[in-house]
């Protein structure tokens, strides 16, 4: 299988190239930078030597990536992907959107929320959650793969709103991230010396994951869902951690509540379920694809607690999106995914 | 005016010492440990070197260390000050207690939460917060000071619940500690592999600050308030930041939140109003005693998230009990805690 | 292949699990424990779920695991692989031990150094350091895998020595390591509040891997080769940085060095030449079986700097392991060590 | 005493404002930025908030600054303090540099490593290395305050080459700093997802502290000293470890090392002698100005290995710079500098 990406030299890019690089059915065809083009990939990232050599072209050269590539990640930042994303479907290959472009079905929430025209509202994009939407994945050709703390808080939050176990209006999703989330790019915010020994919340109740996980749980619940999201920036590299809230609805008991996550993710091999009780620790997921959720009843108040822990830039962006790319291919949902985690 | 440290070998008694070494009006009379009695003090502790050199001694000797001292401060487990403080209460010698067994004011719910029987239940203690308790802590001769979530906890919620701006049953806290919230005794939770590069939550709707922080903010109230609490394990050493969630009351505008801040805090030193959309970051407050405070209105979801950030064992511990000391003694409440905050 | 673990709850064992999990010719036959015997190995560590469930057997059935097992890894604290080694060996089985056991060639060193009765002095130990060694490792059935800081350090150091190229009594290594070197085991120098944002030296002059280093460089030289080792501890999980002095021979210029580096190293998958003037960086190794080595000339001082860096739990300790394991088998050296080091 | 900080939202600038808000002789004239001139100083750094609310001012303003100053500071990048320093001098105001520009006898030396030319070669210029310099110091009207690492090394060094301790061209310095070092202006360096869980060498053999620390080492040597210097950037904010190797001259022993050390600092309060053995940890100096330092004899390799921990924002340029002032003042050298280290 010949993999292009578009926009490889951000964490994201480079996060597809490392877990591709032990892919047994792809073969890298096009890896783009606009601004280090000609570059080669291990100049920019060195520890990718020994794995790969190949320079980087450009995405000017959109129409011979296609014809070159069966499948192709765009890595770009939102607005970017669209213009791309319609060359490369009209040239017949399947295209993985890892940012926020396709992620909506509702392309208004998306033009209100990121402030940017939406030019291909007639997209034939599924999002790309398998563990939710696996069937639509199957034969999509334009993929809009979640965003990270999306990934955490849907996984979190799916079964209680499907099942009506919880108050569509009562839920509070406090969020806590690594850096890495926050890209390459330079910022006071990411400065070193400014995050070390720090943590802070930022954009609560404007984030722009805040309608993604509204209209995906809405999806589930088969009704509108609200929700007061609250990320927080974490003294380290990788990994989201999402403790969401919900009161529970009248007569839900503790053992419903496991049933659902049972049902929902028994057979799911990227979810492990600690169970009520359980405490999900980012660390615990660094570097594989793994989503681990654990929930708990606070009887006193009447609220369930859910927890899910991610690694960001795996199971929350490269390595989600490879699972979309082995099923939209057939493939065992888990090629190339099978690296434990990296403890301690 | 001389003070003395019982147990002063934790990261609390430790922090006491660190403080009142520029504190103009304390000379330290005793100090003790009963591990490392007979050790000198910069044994334990080298960064105290060429501050103090003074040994350790045992707590068994506290008439004499009542005898020779105006105030003591308890730096203990739980359950181990009821007693000591009996002793010095009776020699004349004003206490105050960082440990949790002189919080509240009703001690069934102490017995519970803590599993350990209240000794001392006619004692005539004063919670020390001095922000909400500052004319009881005037006449006090027993100071029960706070403990680090619950400083941030009630300082952010106190003046919302005490005007009835928000609904007492809604109230979500999700707080974010560093590591040395959990002191100097060795566990894998502490363990630096274990515990870097991750963030998890632990105690959800357990943790023995929930009554606590339930307790003042009843009294604020004058109704009784249920909260949930989770607590995170944050991979660095000092802060707090402690996010809480309430639904606004009928009526409750963004104006009236911001008033209630203003009103309740404009004139406090150690409290910082960062104002509507402001983002406390608990690296700001590092080793002072303020605490930050910001709040957001979710007008989507009826929703005020209020943040506070103070370092754990400063405003969180050993500062507050020196500004809990300054009252007492009639000192100008900032007295010895006017460096400014370490940054970065 | 069947392969055991003795010892499989450290760090050093965990580190083999995970590396195994996606080695296509192992299979997992024993893992012990003698302080959680019966536990399953995701109960100590739960990033393994959904990659082994297995129990934790005794090594007290060290006849029954060697009949088992083709190979087994010894994890054990010095000191305590003699005898599991005796008995194995006699058993036909081959084996691996990541301790000092079976290190030195001159066991007399070790017992001075380890303050232990060496009891298994005609052992036909083959240091484990592919690089210099490969042809001795291919026959061999029992190997002494070297340590973390003695790999990066003799890699760096073996081109200059061997060829002359520097004094052999001017040599400084000045290395710094993750705190993941040290053990799972509780300690106060390992606990989080006292080891972040923190470096300090330890064991200067008296470090056990200083007579390894020496007596494989002094093998090098054909002549003795005597260094100051100084490790220090730095605030980071993962990783070993060894800085590298000595003072150049008469003669010796910069393209005598680098041409050194090329001719022994040059062909080698795991060694990655930054060249003269390259910077080295434990996060480019990160989680891969990769020794980055770059090298300056000081002229000036008349002296080479050479740093390496690598993974202390990968080429340091278990990637080394399981490559020695496919030399011992006839395997491609890489195999099962392809994943690309996780970054950032 | 009027104070004026040119350059004051530099760390080093806003060191400086730290340190002075609790000095009892000293009022803040004006403190300027170029880039944020007519901002708050508690807008750039919000920590400092209740402790300044000053706005940042313009250095063009500098007569005005001078005639209204005593001192004034400069925290500005190299090359830009001369023309500065001149006009002040002029205007009979005292100045003490944290920059390089005045920090070299030979000017040529500063020329060839800073490629930048000296327009004031004539400056009265003296070292601010109190514990070697003070009595210059005491008279001076111009400071040129010492660097970060070269504070460090120096202290360490220089008792054993007064004495001719050791061999003057064995000397290598291995330092490794917190990233606080390379200041708050961005770079992918500084970035946190590039710097967190790493360490590397950078500069080996051509840092800018390298001639600093050879002009000083040599005047108090009363010979040549040559050294290598290799800095490295550690993952934590402050601190600096400086680990200093030298090859003992004939007939050294370690009575004398230690005999030296404590003729030579034995009286210094802000020098904290650790003793032969002792190990000094960067975070026991943490938001002091205390240096720590011990040393070893390496027997077998006939070397000493010197280790100094400093702050490098406090002892590495704000505390000294107050140190400085306060003896230009005739002030106690610790007024302003007695907060004991932040530890945990």
């Amino acid at each position: 299988m010949k993999v292009s990406i578009i926009g490889a030299t951000g964490y994201t890019g480079e996060e597809l190239l490392r877990i591709l690089a032990v892919h047994p059915a792809v073969e890298i065809a096009h890896i783009t930078s606009e601004n280090q083009t000609g570059e080669s990939i291990n100049n920019v990232y060195p520890h990718l030597n020994h794995h790969y050599s190949k320079p980087l072209s450009s995405m000017r050269q959109l129409e011979q990536i296609a014809a070159e590539s069966d499948v192709v990640f765009l890595a770009l930042p939102h607005g970017h992907a669209m213009a791309a994303g319609k060359t490369l479907l009209a040239a017949g290959t399947k295209v993985i959107d890892l940012g926020a472009d396709y992620r909506f079905n509702d392309t208004e929430v998306y033009q209100k929320w990121y402030k940017v025209e939406h030019t291909h509202t007639d997209a034939p994009s599924v999002y790309g959650l398998p563990e939710l939407y696996r069937k639509r994945i199957k034969g999509a050709s334009l993929i809009g793969n979640p965003g990270c703390y999306t990934t955490a808080s849907i996984l979190a939050l799916a079964p209680l709103v499907k099942r009506g176990l919880i108050d569509f209006k009562s839920i509070v999703i406090d969020a806590k991230s690594g850096v890495s989330g926050a890209g390459r790019g330079l910022s006071l915010t990411n400065h070193f010396s400014e995050t070390f020994e720090n943590v802070r919340p930022y954009n609560i109740g404007g984030h722009r994951h805040t309608p993604e996980i509204e209209e995906k749980l809405s999806e589930q619940a088969g009704a509108e869902v609200v929700v007061t999201f609250s990320p927080h920036l974490i003294p380290m590299t990788r990994g989201i951690l999402s403790t969401c809230y919900g009161t529970l609805t009248a007569g839900t008991t503790a053992e419903v509540v496991t049933q659902a996550y049972e049902e929902s993710y028994g057979d799911e091999y990227f979810i492990r379920l600690l169970g009520q009780g359980g405490y999900p620790a980012t660390k615990n997921t660094r570097g594989s694809n793994f989503c681990d959720i654990g929930w708990h009843i606070d009887s006193r108040a009447g609220r369930v607690v859910a927890v899910a822990a991610i690694d960001n830039l795996v199971k929350g962006a490269a390595g989600q999106a490879v699972q979309n790319l082995n099923i939209l291919f057939g493939l065992d949902e888990k090629t190339g995914l099978m690296q434990a985690p990296l403890y301690p």
